[in-house]
């Protein structure tokens, strides 16, 4: 069948609009560790997909998967010690008042469960985010996306600040200790506009490193301090660690990373390595509150096979030592691609955590002109190239470099040579 | 590990007040067609899970799974025949206008999809439910749980009719077609409502068997009407088949047992066998309104794992011939129940469809007052005998029969067995 025929066929039967990759969408058929191939055989180094964080089809997942599914997979309202044991080595691996969870299917149903959380717990309604945040595809969670950009509807009880960034500031040259209180007079007068709309508070909800909102450098401090503000209005601070979690970033958590604890936190993509497996989790007491004021629950959730699929991802991270391979490849590729900057007049900032890397893409360095156009068209000559990238971002300029945890740095050699490539023949540079 | 330990464990891990079946719950660790078993090896007739609906551990369906994992699964960004295959097998199934779907990972997901689907399409937000239904648990569908009963909040764009029902009708002494124009007038009294308050009309969303209502008998016609006039009045007529769907009811589909074709129709539990699969499925105009204007996404969904376990599922479906075991041995049991009524003053009724009995529990039956105590005392007392049923409906008094699909006629003679066994117990009767 031909990419047109799957073309077709595709609008036909998932309706046309159904989100595709690339100028020339690709058919994938196969996956193995770092690589995806075509029919043809053809391979691409996939550094694109978090979801498969230990590879994809890595045998051990793969083979406690068919174990659980052959042995029992069943709903949560009956006594097992599997999901127990996986509760308890997630939690395990938590900062220390987050010991309970609640288990979901997707990170949107887990960022559903949170703020519901936080408004049981404050018995306040107001949500805080930033303007340039994606968090789920439902109605309640869907407020949260882009809130208080131009042409989203508004709602009463989200406010959006500016997210806190140091390469297109709130100010142009103010120091980072005054930009991060800029960026907390922010999150400061959105608590204050709610109450002066009587929308009582319940708290503030973000992605620890802004990876939606692409990636930035956060002035220091600004976690800390932001969830201390929160506090002291009687709300609660919610990390979206559905993109930061999992060792990302090298460190477990995102909020390691901007160095402050979550009162809730959630989790998803890579929880098991593609079966649908996410998660809400914060103090026992905060869980009791939720439990017991919604008796919530989740047909498929708390399943024996999450348990056996998220403990096997768990096995994996820890054997592979896939912490270290993030924190050490990745500051490799980094480093390197710091070096290309140097030489390559679009590449306005290179910044990121671990194997998590944001290149701002720009027409002109020095004022800093979103070149989305320009990135698009690097993603998909290197997609030609056999690279998969993608392109994200509050202004859609940011190239995307997210690549499995098992990526090795033989890998970001092959990437860093098609990436000069390309820059030779797009800019003459790199 | 006792079960005091394992209940102590998933108070402190899962938050107090988790929900747990059984007055003393019980230990699950295998699975195999109609059985579950504990780690004593004590056997447990399941006659609750309609999730499992080829049976607990299907090899067909598990084999299908470990392939996929082993060989692919990845988002929907990239084409991949799989998925097509499957829209393709699944919308042939369906009636005629629904030919488009979007795969989601939960009933409550597909749901969000629906109401959102039929807001983008109407420009409507009104939508009609029932006053004693459940479609999920995010915040946006969680607004249709028992709407409108006390203790419930309200909102806006959400307006619930008492369920049309025929053992508590509306008006006692009324005959069946009276009664029909009696619900159907709750259903343009909402209409109105809604133009009252200048709230724009979207459509209306019930299980078309009103599952979770207890199953009642629907005065005829019903459906078919309150589908005319929902779409007189510019709105869409959603069917939620979490329930009904894929030959539960000795159908392929409830819509086709209470006679009317719907707009949009949402799938779930048994679509994946264990694994999170479920979907929105209308025309093909309407889900293309429906991507265009939203560009919705959902990571897990639309994977080349759903697509195989989902097509698994319909391969045993057709090979072992469910949909008409269904029929067969859901009449078989349902006509030695009513032989049973006979002589079980609490028996109040009995009725469903296909392997989806109810058993409504009552403590006298002439003036049909509800009795949910005893119906759960009799739900404990089966347990103990091995044999797995719930409690539910809108006075949880409705016993609850619903097995995997495969449960064959002597499985139904054991529980029979045990049903008088516990009558005698509890009643002296039966």
């Amino acid at each position: 069948m031909t990419t047109a025929d799957l073309l077709a066929r595709r609008e036909r039967l998932l309706g046309a609009g159904a989100a595709l990759f690339y100028k020339d969408p690709i058919n994938i058929v196969r996956g193995e560790g770092v690589w995806l191939s075509d029919p043809d055989g053809r391979r691409y180094l996939d550094m694109y997909n978090n979801v498969p964080c230990v590879g994809h089809a890595h045998p051990h997942v793969v083979e406690a998967m068919h174990r659980q599914a052959a042995t029992l997979n069943v709903h949560s309202r009956y006594l097992h010690a599997g999901i127990l044991d996986y509760a308890e080595r997630l939690m395990d691996l938590h900062a220390d008042p987050l010991t309970s969870v609640v288990f979901t299917c997707t990170g949107t149903e887990a960022n559903e469960v949170a703020m519901r959380m936080a408004r049981t717990a404050t018995g306040g309604r107001g949500i805080i985010c930033t303007n340039a945040g994606y968090h789920g595809n439902s109605a309640e969670v869907g407020k949260l996306t882009r809130a208080g950009q131009p042409g989203r509807e508004t709602s009463s009880d989200i406010r959006s600040i500016p997210f806190p960034q140091r390469y297109r500031p709130l100010e142009e040259g103010t120091s980072e200790a005054d930009l991060t209180e800029l960026y907390l007079a922010e999150v400061r007068a959105a608590i204050e506009d709610f109450a002066r709309n009587d929308v009582p508070f319940a708290g503030m909800l973000v992605c620890p490193i802004l990876a939606n909102e692409g990636l930035p450098d956060i002035p220091a401090g600004f976690m800390t301090r932001a969830a201390e503000i929160v506090r002291d209005a009687g709300g609660l601070f919610i990390a979206d660690e559905v993109q930061a979690g999992f060792c990302r970033t090298g460190q477990w958590w995102g909020y390691e990373v901007t160095d402050f604890v979550p009162d809730i936190v959630t989790m998803g993509k890579p929880m098991g390595n593609g079966l649908p497996l996410a998660a809400c989790a914060a103090s026992s007491e905060l869980v009791d509150t939720f439990r017991k004021q919604t008796r919530y629950f989740n047909t498929f959730a708390s399943s024996p096979l999450q348990a056996a699929v998220g403990m096997a991802v768990l096995d994996v991270i820890e054997k592979e030592e896939l912490q270290q391979n993030a924190a050490t490849v990745g500051g490799y590729l980094r480093g390197e691609l710091e070096k290309l900057q140097q030489g390559c007049e679009p590449m306005g900032d290179v910044r990121g955590h671990g194997l998590f890397i944001g290149l701002e893409w720009v027409s002109d360095r020095s004022d800093k002109t979103p070149d989305r156009e320009a990135a698009v068209t690097v993603v998909n000559h290197l997609k030609d190239k056999g690279f998969l990238i993608s392109n994200a971002g509050a202004l859609g300029n940011v190239l995307k470099i997210r690549p499995p945890l098992v990526f090795q740095q033989d890998h970001a050699d092959l990437f860093l040579t098609a990436l000069q490539e390309t820059l030779h023949e797009l800019h003459g540079q790199g």
